[in-house]
């Protein structure tokens, strides 16, 4: 629980409680829309984990309940994916740049030689459990050459990534968010990050003012499963004009995805479970439209980066 | 198909349709059973490649319907099966070198440092798809590298090998077969393999008179499914007095299992369940008593070299 319990706060704290810096164009403006347009990116994290959660993605995306998802490329079901991208050309996907391998029974290594990122290494040669580990072990340098590979990875598995984000918020620390920025603006992707009041000034230096940046990130951490359809539904109801990215991570809580979350409920199979039911319930759908919400996606922001 | 097939024939080849040389003391004799005792271990293989896999292999292994199974390190739910290792230390769990990543959708890469092994590499920088990839791109000095560190690997997680063996049989050929029999003499641990007499001298000539070898190895390759009870029948009812090894693949036809061996009928995943359904019967059971069959393990064979 702690360390799930971490990554929800130092999400909250970097991303979610600051309030954002003023642009002289707000968001939507920038992407074309009207000033008070509310744009939202439902967004399916952790494509590749496993079947189950790629399963429940996939339907999703079919079904556009999600309007884009991003891939961990280190992971044992990166090829199935890579099979579904290339028979979707259409479908929104990125990477979900991966530096921690979180889960007790069941775990990945990186993607570039172990002896090029032994920083980036836990005791057993896979990545580290968690993101203190990593921001303890590992070089800015040992960073950039793993992200580096697993972009390479993926492209060469046929994969044409939408944009680049974080699993568990590692590439979101100080220490290497620089490696982030630089490694997306050499492949020309947008990134997922905040214009937050409150982060480091040589973050914020980083970003450029055409860089499209969500106003608020938010996701069902720390929510009780009895809130659940309550809290998804209060996103909707109190949607700022701008843009929102809700990342939902999606799967099905069958006997695969019950033993790779084992002892841990949050983010667990459960869990992932009832963030589908409720995205792709009809009620959701319904709220979205009664609030008058667009959906849309990195493409989006993508391409309009190319425009400029 | 055809690369399983290949497999198949591969290990009738080299291991099953020669018939063996003749010792001056058999197999049964050599420890210490009579010499018309027909000793039967009934195999596991596969452990780790997955968590149905797994559950399988492990209601198996409690049950006493296998006597003996072997651990795939590269794969990633190799700390699943540590965690079941520590927790039942009379477990008969030996290594299954692995070499290969066989699956379309799903797939593992090598324990060593990528750039140490580069010949085990295929394209997508895991483990090659079939075994003429490896023989034709991988020295020898490589796969002993990698052989090395998956037995550090599963030793450093906890586990304690009483045994090694070759998953699709890569380290059976000529090529590999030294590095094999050397690294399993140097950690103390026996091996499969078999003394046939169409084997390459240079082979042969590797073995010791004290390596306690099965005088036959047989699984459910090519076996048509209506048949695969008959088949396991036959092997009971046709046992050799002496040593045989019965190699069986352990999954629940789940779909986990499905999606890991899709398009994949031989080795699949009702192919697995099949062979859990025939062996956890109670028929089966019954056939091994009926015709006075002694089932050991691997741990008995180490423990005898260790007498030696």
């Amino acid at each position: 629980m702690a360390r799930r319990r971490l990554r929800a706060l130092m999400l909250a704290s970097v991303f979610v409680l600051f309030p954002v810096l003023a642009q002289t164009k707000n968001v939507a403006e920038q992407l074309g829309y009207p000033a008070d347009a509310k744009l939202l990116i439902i967004h399916a994290d952790d494509l590749a984990v496993s079947h189950s959660e790629d399963r429940a993605s996939f339907a999703a995306l079919d079904g556009h309940a999600v309007s884009a998802a991003s891939i961990m490329v280190p992971c044992p079901w990166l090829t199935e994916v890579a099979e579904y991208a290339k028979a979707h050309p259409d479908a929104d996907l990125g990477l979900h740049l991966t530096l921690t391998s979180e889960w007790k029974n069941y775990r990945w290594g990186p993607v570039a030689s172990k002896n090029e990122v032994p920083g980036l290494l836990g005791p057993d040669g896979n990545l580290w459990l968690d993101v203190p580990f990593v921001t303890k072990n590992a070089s800015s340098a040992e960073v950039e050459t793993e992200i580096r590979a697993q972009i390479e990875r993926a492209m060469k598995s046929g994969i044409r990534p939408t944009h680049v984000d974080s699993h568990m918020g590692t590439l979101f620390t100080p220490a290497f968010f620089p490696a982030y920025v630089k490694v997306a603006r050499e492949y020309g992707l947008p990134f997922l990050a905040m214009r937050a009041a409150g982060a480091p000034a040589a973050m914020l230096a980083l970003l450029k003012d055409t860089d499209v940046m969500p106003g608020a990130i938010t996701m069902a951490a720390g929510v009780e499963a009895k809130n659940w359809t309550e809290y998804y539904m209060g996103v909707i109801h109190n949607l700022k004009p701008g843009l929102t990215e809700l990342i939902v991570h999606l799967a099905y809580d069958d006997a695969e995805m019950q033993a790779i979350t084992e002892e841990h409920p949050a983010y667990g199979s459960a869990w992932r479970q009832r963030d589908f039911d409720v995205i792709t319930s009809p009620g959701f759908r319904q709220a979205l439209k009664d609030n008058s919400v667009t959906l849309i996606g990195w493409k989006d922001i993508k391409e309009r980066g190319s425009r400029h």
